[in-house]
């Protein structure tokens, strides 16, 4: 068998034979299917699927594609395919709260996040991440007014075309997309946001909860949509905190959350273990 | 040294020499402290602790309260002292789904909650605990509707100052308490909210969670007061859950979260661990 | 489509097409699949899969038994296929802390676990139990010693037999089952060990426990071999205790552990989500 | 009231009327009891307190002290005082694996971590850090073999000595301290041990632990003593883990695990929340 690997994510209406349909295709062009996951969701009546598989002999991906295009067309599936050598070019966005940069360079440098990082975009400037090796990283400072938010954004938009990114990566980026990048983005975006929602929404989370005195804090991740705070959750985690836990105890605990939360998300996106059903998310955790 | 232990819980205006104060009050009645817990709130500038001691030699309990009596008055305290030999009169009220109430009476009846249960009061028949060994356990059947319910929450009343009670558990109760009942229970009245506040609040939270597509399932134990949902909360709990869930999974992993979050704060009650502090609380933890 | 389930479980040597294979043989006799997991373990390549499927129209049982039945020759596979609605037999075995025995009974009682309790075995007189509703559950009181204990284990596999038992629960039976009773019940006896495994093998776990001073206890529940305390693990979890905790407590705690870890084993395998391999288990977790 | 806050931490033989005599000392020098905790060892019959102060007018600190020395005599008290304003010097030694070393040096530069890093000794050449900003940190390559391993350990102690280290913390030192430098060292180096002691000793613990099956996988920070893997646990935590994990896959949850263990095992360490109690320790966590 050769090394390479492939993830087919899929969705279509669920009807009998999908999984015989799709094992069948893939074991005529010599796949050999590896790991796979399906969920059928019977409220919306979409089945999901995400198959990990090789070829048993020559990598025969051009065949694959086009009987996977002839299924795909029978039964209006939306398919995804790419080899798991491919790696994701993700865009970082961020503002001064460095914690989830720091962890997902980390992450990306020992190899752990099989991702391109294609550049970050901060509304501070460079001097703001100076303990951070950013070597061989684009790096755009795009302060954002009010009256400079439209350009700045099509700004964005101009390196996510440009670069062909494929992922843009919220990390505690504190300026609100506007609905029309958010719905370019749509599917591609990923947001943490700093609080287990929907608890508490919009500002200051943390310092919300401190108030209403509660228990347990979170962290969510989700993708962006123009509904704010409302997009798909992809991961959640929570907390314990005290009465002892004064606002800036709960924002470092939350930094723990945020940076684990956010990682998980970016993880299991570029693995193809996120799908999309409606404003909810299917998770094939790994 | 004798057997028994006290609890003393108290709160005041933070100033400094309480801690000395109040420890050296005990050491001259004879008291040993065995163990203290305590809290400073620099925003309402208040003070809590929670002392468990004995008597090296006799029980002097009348002249530590006297002496208590003269520090509280001049440290402004609110304080409350009870042997741990003194069980909690607790009634608990239950509705159709008995989770909660087969927990309660199973860690009752093998001494893990160290109580009475002075009765259980349902607004369904008595037949539907028929699983459950009542013996010896006073049950009132009060089924409410909106003509009768104020003459039943009278009868309520009743039990609770015919018998005393010192605490009242709402263990997933599906009515409504009034305004002038909560009140009249206030600090003394727990519910088991079975959702993660303030998530989701008001009716099927199960299936609003399910509708937002979140990661995590909880449930919150609080003291109950006339602001519906947003009583003091004493503890909270969550449960990670999947795309694969349906309503019906998360009800069923619900009433695990619902059972040992209410437990757990009935324990902490009884054992004066959880103390009132404006709409939070100041829990010590065991 | 019918109302009734299947689950399929299997497992086999890797090889490419085994999806595929199975894929089209339940799509051949009309049966459509609801859910699958799989997971290929390239250590040992075996391929392990469980699959709910119905049948499109009329249920068409005995076709699809011919066709898993060649299949599974040409695949040298291992399967098992069971309608959802039959109902699992299982024999509960306990000793004198019947915490396990009464979270199963309940769980029984209000239909969370889809099973027959076809009987309980004890090594305490039925006087132990008085609290709970045992009515229509036949219960055998064989106490053990050393030298009764070959004849009371042939007893239990009598019972075993006669009922035609499907899975052993030992819910806290203080007893040890001999080598030959483990072998002969591999696969199908599910224990509770109130440890976090391999942490504190043997007696008093907790004790075990407290005297290292750990931070977090668990408990484990495992398939029964004669290898005792290491028998393949099905499921463990674990709570934060801390320097306060007595022994005492550390059972208090471990009693909740136990019971949620019991439960959720029991559950997962009578729904088909455990899967032997080896000395290690696959579990599809729900 | 001045801005310095002081710790005392403190151990000795129970006895009644230590709270009161110290609340009474540090009430007599004009001190401000702001936090405290305390816990009474039933066993052994010693008292641990942690206590958190400020002078309600000038710092009194000289006659704090003498007050504090005079009253230790009498009740054969070890004590420490603080002021938290005093910031730890801690060393850092790690081998090639950074993870550790990357969150504490990121906790550090954020304020997270109030110490100083007086240095970082590695057995493996500066250049495997060249992704960290270790500008103004002193940094020893140290590379061991059996015969520099006690002239190595020489100079670590000579460190230790010449920039009055606090806390040694091994984060990922993959060498093993001989007793003698364990021996000096007790009480103020801490070990992150990559497993749920006491679950798997030794090398590779997480392949110990693919091998067994376990479901959940640990990390355990703990003193280092001349009794390897053996000495006083200050925090533990723990992962789910699935039969779909691979050892590498263990490996990088665990790295998630490991840190945030050791961060949490050195905050408190420095907070002065971690006391000694023989093999075991008291930890007031926040």
């Amino acid at each position: 068998m050769t090394a390479s690997s492939y993830i087919l994510t899929f969705s279509c209406p669920n009807r009998p034979g999908i999984v015989a349909a799709v094992a069948r295709t893939l074991f005529d062009v010599g796949g050999n299917i590896q790991e796979a996951h399906q969920y059928d969701d019977v409220e919306t009546n979409l089945f999901f699927a995400r198959i990990r598989f090789n070829f048993v002999a020559n990598d025969n991906l051009t065949a694959c594609r086009v009987a996977l295009s002839e299924l795909a067309e029978g039964l209006t599936m939306q398919w995804k395919l790419r080899a798991t050598s491919d790696k994701a070019r993700v865009l970082i966005l961020v503002s001064r709260f460095d914690h989830c940069l720091a962890d997902l360079l980390y992450r990306w440098r020992i190899g752990e996040l099989a991702i391109d990082i294609s550049g970050i975009v901060s509304n501070h400037p460079g001097e703001t991440y100076v303990h951070h090796d950013l070597s061989g990283i684009a790096f755009d400072h795009l302060p954002v007014t009010p009256q400079t938010k439209e350009q700045q954004e099509a700004r964005i938009w101009q390196i996510v075309e440009d670069r062909q990114i494929d992922l843009v990566v919220l990390a505690r980026y504190m300026q609100i997309l506007s609905d029309d990048l958010s719905t370019r983005l749509a599917g591609r975006c990923i947001n943490i946001h700093h609080s287990f929602l929907p608890g508490f929404k919009g500002a200051k989370p943390y310092h919300q909860a401190h108030g209403r005195g509660v228990k347990l804090i979170g962290a969510t991740a989700h993708y962006v949509t123009a509904d704010l705070d409302e997009g798909p959750i992809i991961e959640q985690d929570v907390e314990r905190i005290s009465h002892q836990d004064r606002p800036d105890d709960l924002v470092r605990k939350g930094r723990d959350i945020e940076r684990r939360v956010l990682s998980r998300a970016v993880f299991w996106h570029i693995d193809g273990r996120v799908l999309l059903n409606g404003r909810k998310t299917v998770v094939f955790r790994d």
